[in-house]
């Protein structure tokens, strides 16, 4: 192995990530409130999908910007809107990705470095900002999540001393989750954790708390995963010379990498459309483009990388059976760099993740990684229309290969 | 397959258990305080093992029926006291499965024949009656599950109407759990079903009932799947001429099966020693032999029979890798007859657990079940010290086949 890419993934694989504290996205970074953090590579306003638009729309009312989703689509369009990739902050968001000001984020933490990492909450069950929902009831909720359910939180995290969130990463791959499309068992294991807290610090919020992450949200833990694995990323990132991948994420109309050989430097194309199931009443022609910065679960080896820990939903996303699952973990195997030492996969013999994905060795076999997905709709405020896999295009990886041999 | 076996089989898989109730003892089976229910084939009180005895001595302690330890000795002696198996009366219990008139027990339903089945609750953390211990602990705790916990459980279940427990265990069996000695899945499955609704149920207990459930319980939810796996044994059970095993149990002396064809009859043996790993400063010179009703997961497919669901414990239990798993299952298919229409094994392309376990089989492959279970210390109040597998002696399915030959 390339001794900086040795570097890089020797500091992927030894974060150590901690959730030290939820607070508003302005508490964790320097903005302004007119910055409007996205998934994905960068993108203006205009070029958005119509779910990333309404999302937009959704922050502006949420920060008071705006009176009117009219008004707020005139302020969108005014240029008085900042819009940044949540991946420029250390942040990450799923879906659509719309971060702003007053949104409450997890603080996850590096134990060793003091590196920290953030991503918003999950709104659980209905539509939502993060499906550009701007409606009354998304609004709400997002009001009672900074003012019920965040002190909550924050009381929670600070009595138990921080939560550890590895051991339930680990457990979490041990209990049939790839931690992308399936967090069942990390959902359940931290709602185990800390639900007689909250019920001994909150005898009147707890109940709502509780039941916010226990009913319709088996996917709680998603954003708590991605930003853990962030910080991972951007641990690895910064490498002089390593061709390591350090972020994948889409904006709804195009996907970009990162390596860490040449930070902050995306290379992208248009988004692929996600091959998978459609829920009943749906098709291809209601799907937007791949979208989110939950493709960082694969730069960290999860997700379609970790496929054969998850069976019960290879059909879900479409693949055939145990085998193909079987077979798209290995071949993932032949474009990462190791395996890592704490996350393994029971049904391999306690092999590590695939973790370290190598744009040197994806031009060499032309195999590029495979993220499991949600399918958003194209649609404002429809939400998730099915499930699937969704492709990397080999052109951006060529790309990067190039630039990074010109940048030596 | 024969036509008896066919009946026994389907009644047994189209079982659909649901937790109904928490009631005592007393209310639940028409018994005298004076019935001392126990794991395992019929055994009076001399013969017992060790921690048998402290478990009886608890019993009597906890029913008021001695002041002491030593007085409860004298009582036990004493012929007053009526010892009987749990599975005589619809109970189980796991390892020394004392079970009396004041004791709380889950009530488990069927829903189409409303036939019910029960099992003690979980002690959590710490040694406890099931290992023979008799402190102050262990006495307040029983009285604080039976005063603080039962009330809460007994309001949950009914405001939700009753909980499916099936939907649960085959979560449980897509989540790394084999039901036996792993209930990780299923406890978190459980606490994060009811936590939300004790919180709103009782702010003042509730957080200590949700502790109780969360934290080192993670064979909490044993005790469940044990009843609801009794209730579907029992529907199977006094088909005539049906070969199909009802009941493996182990009293810590003996070990013994009850057959389908031939109700409450028990073939009984000495009891094995588990082989298996033990934990620090333990060897087999502390073991107990094999004890409990909690081999009833095996005569319901799950546990050693369902090993390679739990790759997760293999180590834990003794087994060397996932293939040695993967193998054990296999051969549980050679043993059965037929596959679990609903509690189904994701990495065996969803094949269903193999279950109804055939007597002519056993002796026709050489094959007996192997159960997965803790190691009990063959001393009072010490606890478990070790876990492993514990294979079946042939003789008792010879002696059933004979006795079932000889009844038609």
């Amino acid at each position: 192995m390339l001794k900086a890419n040795e570097k890089a993934f020797q500091k992927m694989a030894e974060t150590d990530p901690v959730l030290v504290d939820i607070v508003l996205l302005k508490e964790a970074i320097a903005i302004e409130q007119t910055t409007f953090l996205h998934a994905g590579p960068p993108i203006s306003f205009e070029k958005m999908c119509t779910p990333m638009k309404g999302a937009v729309i959704c922050g502006l009312l949420n920060e008071g910007l705006a009176d009117s989703p009219e008004e707020a689509e005139k302020v969108a369009l005014s240029g008085k809107i900042n819009f940044e990739p949540c991946h420029n902050y250390g942040v990450v968001g799923p879906m659509t990705g719309i971060t702003t000001y007053s949104m409450p984020v997890w603080v996850v933490e590096d134990r060793k470095t003091k590196k920290r990492s953030y991503a918003n909450l999950s709104e659980g069950s209905g539509v939502g900002l993060r499906f550009g929902e701007y409606s009354k009831e998304t609004l709400d909720r997002l009001d009672w999540m900074k003012e019920t359910a965040m002190p909550l939180f924050k009381k929670v995290i600070k009595e138990l001393g921080g939560i550890d969130l590895a051991p339930i990463m680990a457990q979490g791959i041990s209990m049939g989750d790839e931690l992308h499309m399936r967090n069942h068992a990390t959902t359940a294991q931290i709602i185990k954790l800390i639900s007689y807290k909250l019920a001994e610090i909150s005898p009147e919020d707890s109940p709502a708390v509780i039941k916010y992450m226990s009913v319709g949200n088996d996917q709680f833990f998603l954003n708590l995963a991605m930003a853990a694995t962030k910080l991972a990323a951007d641990a690895g990132d910064g490498v002089e010379g390593s061709s390591m991948v350090v972020a994948i994420a889409r904006n709804g109309v195009e996907i970009g990498i990162r390596i860490s050989g040449l930070p902050g430097r995306w290379f992208t194309t248009a988004s692929p459309m996600v091959k998978g199931l459609y829920f009943p009443g749906y098709s291809e022609k209601d799907a937007n483009p791949d979208i989110g910065d939950s493709a960082i679960m694969e730069v960290g080896g999860f997700g379609g990388c970790a496929m054969v820990t998850a069976p019960a939903i290879i059909k879900f996303v479409g693949a055939k059976d145990v085998k193909v699952a079987e077979r798209l973990t290995e071949s993932m195997y032949e474009i990462t760099l190791g395996e890592h030492p704490i996350f393994q996969i029971p049904f391999l013999n306690f092999r590590g993740l695939p973790l370290g994905i190598d744009i040197m060795k994806v031009v060499e076999t032309g195999i590029t990684p495979v993220l499991n997905t949600a399918i958003a709709s194209n649609k404002s405020g429809v939400g998730m229309v099915g499930a699937g896999m969704s492709t990397l295009p080999i052109n951006i990886f060529e790309e990067a290969l190039v630039a990074l041999s010109e940048s030596l």
